[in-house]
């Protein structure tokens, strides 16, 4: 089964075609700066066992003109992979928000299509991106089934406790804020990557993703319990550009004191904070420079950044009264040792100890990093949320 | 020495006469709705083992008329306790905001008072009310020395890793937003309760200051070095009335998507969420009695406000890297066992283990409501914060 799947972006859309069950990925790419100056697209294929790379400068208007040209390079006669786009059988799309409409993948029918624009308030940047590219989708891959992979959805089995506010309960009941949780196609896919290895399902686990976004998440038998994000994907730990977790009298403060629009705090708090705030960089490799150099600040950024995912991890402990093992994944999750090195360092208490051996040497597939006491196994797995959303479409459709 | 312990609020003073270092309360009381319908001042005294109490209903305009009254009564000759108002030696004024200008108690001069109007911006509620309260003072008890002891001055221990935000620098460095934490002087007198009672300092406390407010602290070697709350005192664990700890998402939903102003939020956040927004009451006792009627509302509250408390054990345990004791104190902490339980169930895997019976019976000074086998201790010990800013000021007046 070819399943094409897309990441739609307010300007960008990122894809590949994996062929399923093998999980073999036939070629990849992305349309970017959509409607913009320097527009282009972007194609990866492997042909008879030579790696190619195609970039073409174009004009793209809109997304139907950016999934278009993906298109004739999917079916190019020198370089295309399929000979006619009808030969993608599935279209699965990532969709941020699904609300508590979505609590699984979903085949997308004209009633799907309109749960997901009733849930633009909750996503406005993210949902109408999505949602454009299934329309798109589906006039250039017309036989193809669309299938809706929603970020939210692992996230679902939250109880109560976790998922609600203490705020009116009008709120909740009238207008769906509660906490949602992010990146749950990553956090499913890594914990049951962790659950294969370990060779069980009855664990606690906690999955760490940091990569631009970052998010925590706190799985009991496979099941999602709590999770660092909320409503939307701004809090919770520090991230590249997003401040995580903050008080909100820093808002109200922001702008009765210091006389910013709320407009202002917003753009802040989303794209200035964060590493970037902390340090005038948001690249982890930038920043592990600058403390090579000795910049007091880039260390101590580096600390809140660590403190903040010790604390989680030790607030998902007590949710769970438990823990099996820590997940590292993401870009920096699965690259940056130092993080992992200040993450773990004393936490024997809560039976974690790293091997600095371990966490040094290059990452394989699935790695422990624990040390050989450590009650608590530390593992670094690669995300590849890609790849998670054409399961899920193969586990909808593929019988 | 008798020191005059006086918590001024916008429309309330509230007092106590306290002979030091014997820490004998030798009268206590309140005048409230200053500057409103319905003014008066309580008095209650002991007098030749009798107590008693007056009740004065008058026109109260400002915080001096209050004052004075307060004054009167101490120098009545019937009920009287001293006979002029020059033998009280030291005023204690609760000080709520001390920035990073005040990390202790602090004689006030006219550069103390000058900081502490410095600091309105940071506490526009409570600070300006404390500052009231030192100018009419100053007034009536003219031979005393006065003495401001702040809510933040205990916390500035914290090290940079929990007090600093993820919002760029300048936010910090020109305007002073950080972390700081409110219920300093309960945090500190519990802590040092705590550790008189297990007979050592070398101690990792976790402190649980239930009541109007609700707050935490993470106290090492009688230091702390985390709390739940922030630059204001509206984050961190679910309270009567306020939300505490909230994805910040959520302000701007409520006024770009749902047409609330900012004020409004603020309102809702501060004054009609929490406990009350979660069940139409704000005070425990009438939560209990809905949850005995079978309220699922009210037991989910409940539950919500325990899960909180649970979580951010976890958080500061694995900032500590240990654990020996959890104390509970504040109306809630100290009368509640409900609350108890539901924090201390499920928790063994971090050592804590309650004894339901001792959790039931009557408390003591302090009393210990963990079971047997608990590596933690689990305390409750009443807070005193008009004790413990009478102990300050014989601390720094005293020799």
């Amino acid at each position: 089964m070819n399943v094409f799947v897309i990441n739609s972006g307010s300007s960008s859309i990122k894809y590949q075609l994996i062929k399923m069950p093998e999980e073999q990925v036939i070629c990849s790419g992305i349309v970017d700066r959509i409607g913009q100056e320097g527009a282009r697209v972007e194609y990866k294929a492997t042909l008879s066992g030579n790696e190619i790379k195609e970039i073409k400068l174009m004009p793209i208007p809109d997304h139907s003109v950016g999934l278009q040209a993906v298109a004739e390079f999917l079916t190019e006669s020198q370089i295309g992979v399929i000979n006619n786009p009808d030969e993608v059988e599935v279209v699965g799309h990532r969709v941020v928000h699904g609300g508590e409409k979505f609590a699984s993948t979903q085949l997308i029918s004209e009633e799907a299509k309109q749960k997901i624009k009733e849930l633009f308030p909750l996503a406005p940047l993210h949902n109408p991106a999505n949602y454009l590219g299934i329309e798109v989708a589906e006039k250039i891959f017309k036989k193809a089934r669309q299938v809706a992979v929603f970020d939210t959805a692992f996230h679902q089995t939250q109880p109560e406790v976790a998922y609600r506010m203490a705020i009116p309960n009008e709120f909740y009941e009238k207008h769906g804020i509660r906490n949602y949780g992010f990146h749950g196609t990553s956090h499913k896919y890594v914990s049951e990557r962790a659950a294969e290895y370990l060779g069980k399902a009855d664990l606690k686990l906690i999955t760490v993703h940091l990569g631009n976004g970052c998010s925590m998440a706190a799985i009991q038998e496979g099941n999602c319990v709590d999770t660092s994000m909320g409503l939307g994907p701004m809090n919770g730990l520090i991230m590249g550009t997003r401040a995580g977790d903050i008080d909100q009298s820093v808002i109200f403060h922001l702008v009765n004191q210091l006389g910013y629009s709320l407009d202002e705090v917003n753009t802040i708090l989303n794209k200035k904070s964060g590493m970037l705030g902390l340090t005038g960089f948001s690249d982890m490799r930038d920043i592990q420079q600058q403390i090579e150099k000795g910049n007091p600040e880039a260390k101590l950024a580096y600390q809140l950044y660590a403190y903040r995912i010790k604390k989680y991890i030790g607030s998902f402990v007590a949710a769970m009264n438990g823990l099996d093992a820590v997940i590292f994944t993401g870009g920096v999750g699965e690259n940056d040792r130092m993080t992992r090195q200040l993450v773990c360092e004393e936490m024997n208490f809560l039976g974690i100890q790293i091997d600095q051996t371990k966490n040094e040497s290059p990452k394989q597939t699935v790695q422990e990093i624990q040390s050989d006491d450590s009650n608590v196994k530390l593992l670094v797995i690669p995300t590849n949320e890609e790849l998670e959303i054409a399961k899920q479409c193969f586990g909808l459709l593929g019988n």
